[in-house]
């Protein structure tokens, strides 16, 4: 930093600035060359100016530079059962390409032949329908921007000691696309649904048939069928050809390569409901259908494995999201929590969706400990690793949202730190 | 269709419904195969649930069922000279995949090492910078869902006949994504701009040296450096490591493989601004530097080589973008402009980007023309064809946002027609 300016004035402690600050009016340098009036005429053309480049495609792939950004493919407990991770510290904005976006698998990835898979909807409706995937292209669509995340997502802050591990190996079971669908209640309202009917079982076909009971409201609200994510036709580890879409509800309940969804008027209590994805409490009892997801942030820039270089400005950058509407702030703390200064958010700020929220950052050169903390449109406040400990019986658990931090030493390393 | 009911009931010529008809509530059957009781219980496992699947993977890819959805790869007059297009009318939604967002090289697509890559910024400024793409990586960043738009789309609409050819070859070099770059007024604010500065040009690292002067007021805007598309690295195509982009500007203004920015106090009347890229007038006179892209709309589905299967209901389905800001309204006629009915806009409409429409139609089985009308949020209508011819001297031209209309015969079949 050259000078000082009332614009850059921290706004909170160890060095956040007002999160619209005029950085360069002040005379900030990030790093740009001066050069002399000579150097300026232009320097000499590149080598890859000196010939014709490659030609056009019919379907691009990535820079050379580019192809190490992969998913984060975890170990197997079983050969088809398992998940990989968005690498959300490698990615910028709010829209995750679909060969990037998370999986969760129970049996792999069906290969399914689409002009045979049928989409059946029965048990308490008048008229059981079938659904052949032709038919669905039909129907009338809607097209909504949301996440999606894997109740085990962020599991790793139960662990007795912070893990060392990048913002994705720790937070991506988390990805954020634009789907297109039919809404669900268009199929029930042809189904017709009896009066007696409370909870929809859908079931996927895949080699687990992974089944999940969702209340029917949510099914009659904003749920869909989802046919296309990010303007293709879904990803065959996405649920090819179809997938419920519960907006804002816990990953596994939007099951993918949908194949029955079963009207009942209780929940079927799977396995998938009652041994897993529920929360065990300090007094041995369980929640079990947990199923919006809670308010919650996570600072994705600098993290661990993205060190800080010199001080002086760095930008923070993170996500957040909340499974119960909009995300109304972010705050951001530098010194561990003991002040927040408020990020902005980058527009638009749209409902169940990842919302990019950034702040500038005055490094020091000092050690300095990052936490980000959101608050939803219902006011509802992402806990502290404490709080949140102390609600649930520790171990890994599903659900956790709670603050996580990152520590930054004077050499600029960042590591994974319970603060 | 089983019934009528009031909410049924066209509300313009040709069987246009209203855009939030409830279509099933009134008995509207799609599609679905109503089974008996007997089979309602579910139907057998397909082969595709009796064996565990495919594994989690690094890079995700399609559907082979999908693969058939590429660019529509143009003829090239000159080997690295050309475009492909966004095959618009198999895609839903707003968001392109970056593996399918439209191309137009001058010089083909030149492979750049990014640590050899520089951005230069010079002439009328103070101080002449350089900036190392890792430079850049440090600087505060913003992300924007932006159309971009080749002038030259829709040309074909001049062609004395209607070309029977799909939406995206007539409208394709159209793409929509999310990019997240570096403001360029951050940049220049660094190079401190002299007062006599008006225009600036901005050269790419190509074959071409594609070359385009914009006005400085435009750059101290909204423009972006991009360096990111739909969350990662610029695909090579699309100017890895950095690019231009100027919201809602004709799309060769957004300059790829951005090597050079220089501050002028005038246009360089280049080749491509001059020669190229114009509009003829009727008295011979030309208007150049007409930059920012009118309103527009297109349909898509259905449209040639989508043609109808059955009478009944049919969703209309189509894209509408403004250079200069939001989208106001979709007007749809399906009976060629003599009545028409307004579309529902799918949420967010965001500034400068696509806008899908949607609105239900009961096509009765006769001849019918569909049209499409947009307005955005400064009053501007699309206009009719016939205008658009008259206001410029004919042939293919550039910047061509007239009204398309698509014909349907009593078979179903789709053509392109003038009407």
């Amino acid at each position: 930093m050259r000078s000082r300016n009332p614009e850059q004035e921290p706004v909170a402690g160890g060095g956040l600035l007002h999160r619209r600050a005029l950085l360069v009016a002040g005379g900030l340098s990030l790093g740009a060359v001066e050069v002399t009036a000579r150097e300026s005429g232009g320097s000499a053309a590149p080598a890859w100016m000196r010939t014709q480049g490659a030609p056009l495609s019919g379907y691009g792939g990535r820079a050379p530079a580019a192809e190490k950004i992969e998913r984060i493919v975890g170990d197997l407990s079983f050969p088809s059962s398992g998940s990989s991770r968005t690498p959300l510290q490698l990615l910028a904005g709010t829209i995750t390409p679909s060969s990037l976006h998370f999986e969760r698998h129970h049996g792999g990835v069906p290969a399914i032949d689409p002009t045979r898979h049928e989409l059946l909807i029965h048990g308490l409706v008048k008229r059981p329908l079938i659904f052949r995937f032709e038919d669905l292209l039909r129907y009338p669509t809607e097209t909504r921007i949301l996440f999606l995340e894997c109740s085990g997502n962020s599991g790793a802050l139960g662990a007795a000691k912070p893990e060392q591990v990048s913002a994705g190996a720790l937070h991506g079971l988390l990805s954020g696309t634009e789907w297109t669908g039919i809404r669900l209640s268009t199929l029930l309202d042809e189904a017709q649904v009896s009066s007696d009917g409370r909870w929809v079982q859908a079931e996927g076909a895949d080699a687990a048939a992974m089944a999940r009971s969702v209340p029917l409201a949510k099914c009659l609200d904003d749920a869909l069928i989802a046919l296309y994510q990010n303007g293709e036709p879904l990803r065959p580890e996405q649920g090819y050809p179809m997938r419920l879409l519960l907006p804002g509800y816990e990953g596994n309940t939007s099951i993918k390569w949908l194949r029955r969804l079963k009207v009942m008027a209780n929940p079927a209590f799977s396995r998938e409901e009652t041994s897993k994805y529920t929360d065990l409490l300090p007094d041995g009892r369980a929640e079990m259908f947990s199923l919006a997801m809670g308010v919650k942030s996570a600072i994705l820039q600098p993290s661990f494995g993205l060190d800080l270089r010199d001080p002086g400005y760095h930008q923070i950058s993170g996500l957040a999201w909340s499974g119960r509407g909009r995300i109304r702030k972010v705050e951001v703390s530098a010194d561990g929590g003991k002040s927040w200064a408020e990020a902005a958010l980058t527009e638009p700020v749209l409902s169940k969706a990842l919302t990019r929220f950034t702040i500038p950052w005055a490094w020091s050169g000092g050690p300095a400990v990052l936490m980000s903390r959101a608050t939803d449109e219902t006011g509802a406040v992402q806990p502290t690793r404490s709080d949140w400990q102390a609600r649930y019986k520790g171990g890994r658990g599903y659900h956790n949202n709670s603050i996580q931090a990152w520590g930054v030493d004077r050499h600029g390393r960042v590591s994974h730190v319970y603060a």
